[in-house]
């Protein structure tokens, strides 16, 4: 985040302003423990206290009940994410503004999900966080669990994940505290045409 | 369709008056030219024109896109079924007034998608014409390629429809023009508390 752009102002002034979303799909990416689902919740929650219409995906949650079918290989990954993309894509057509939080470990996925939501106001970001920081961090414990050898295909340590450099907005929540994160998106999604600040 | 019910107001007068809607789900089922398509699209521009958020599930569209890796074989139909209620379910947990569209042939099929559904304002509505009426309005060709054996597992030929006598709403298609079907949709919903009609 650049001087310029935090001198648009910062986050609790921007959140007591009127925010209007157009439909579209903002969709989170990033490590475990990046902090994707808190940015995720915050958008929403400032969305949806302005009276707009919010759709909220998250990956736990989709894989708990629509995707129970799929496992944690590749091919069940990748088809996971598809899912996900179509009815994200169903949802911004029906007019919402869809939140996306799914940690979409590869280039490939998101070239994928870019494809499949190219045409109903797509925004792609990355919750940038180093590997040391998020396994600090650790917030479900899935690390721990990963190097003691209890479950497998961990992001970051048994199983890949890219990191970003071409993402139409990329947070850094590990230089930068939340509120300043929270403000640069929201300016962000703003220049995007994805909200209006009022 | 009762005469009470139709003293309730013909369907033009009805699409005249503002129409709010609640968040929660409208489940058309039937066979295939029973009218369900005409039913939902009917009811969704009637809720869109008064800027309600509507979102829409088509059988056919969502068999082309999300579900594309699905056939027709009972165990296929029966998880396009289930991940379409699930959607259902996400998209009236943002708020949305979802309707949907599938054939959902089987009495089991209509207890699972109420299980996934049944805390979030579900209403099943059964659109019935029979099978004589359907294969001769046949407005897909359907009916006629399942009959030369050109397509297999065909709704009404070789695969089972059961037809329901318990569903919230049942439209007659058959027997009641479609001015009379929809005054009679949209009563029957404001009835069950998913509309308003001001």
């Amino acid at each position: 985040m650049t001087t310029q752009e935090l001198s648009n102002g910062n986050c609790p002034d921007i959140l007591e302003r009127n925010i209007s979303a157009q439909s579209g799909v903002v969709w989170f990416f990033g490590m475990p423990g990046s902090g994707k689902s808190t940015m995720a919740s915050s958008l929403r929650e400032a969305l949806t206290k302005h009276g707009n219409w919010v759709s909220f995906l998250d990956g736990d949650q989709v894989r708990k009940r629509l995707n129970r079918d799929l496992g944690f290989s590749e091919a069940d990954r990748t088809e996971n994410l598809r899912r996900a993309a179509e009815i994200a894509r169903l949802m911004a057509m029906a007019g919402s503004l869809v939140i996306v939080s799914f940690i979409t470990p590869l280039e490939s996925n998101r070239q994928m999900v870019r494809e499949i939501l190219e045409d109903h106001n797509y925004c792609e970001c990355f919750v940038k966080c180093s590997l040391g920081t998020c396994e600090m961090r650790d917030p479900k414990g899935l690390y721990a669990k990963a190097r003691k050898g209890e479950i497998a295909n961990m992001t970051g340590i048994d199983a890949p994940f890219e990191v970003s450099e071409t993402s139409e907005i990329i947070v850094d929540t590990e230089n930068q505290p939340q509120p300043d994160c929270m403000a640069h998106l929201l300016r962000s999604l703003e220049e995007k045409g994805l909200i209006s600040i009022g």
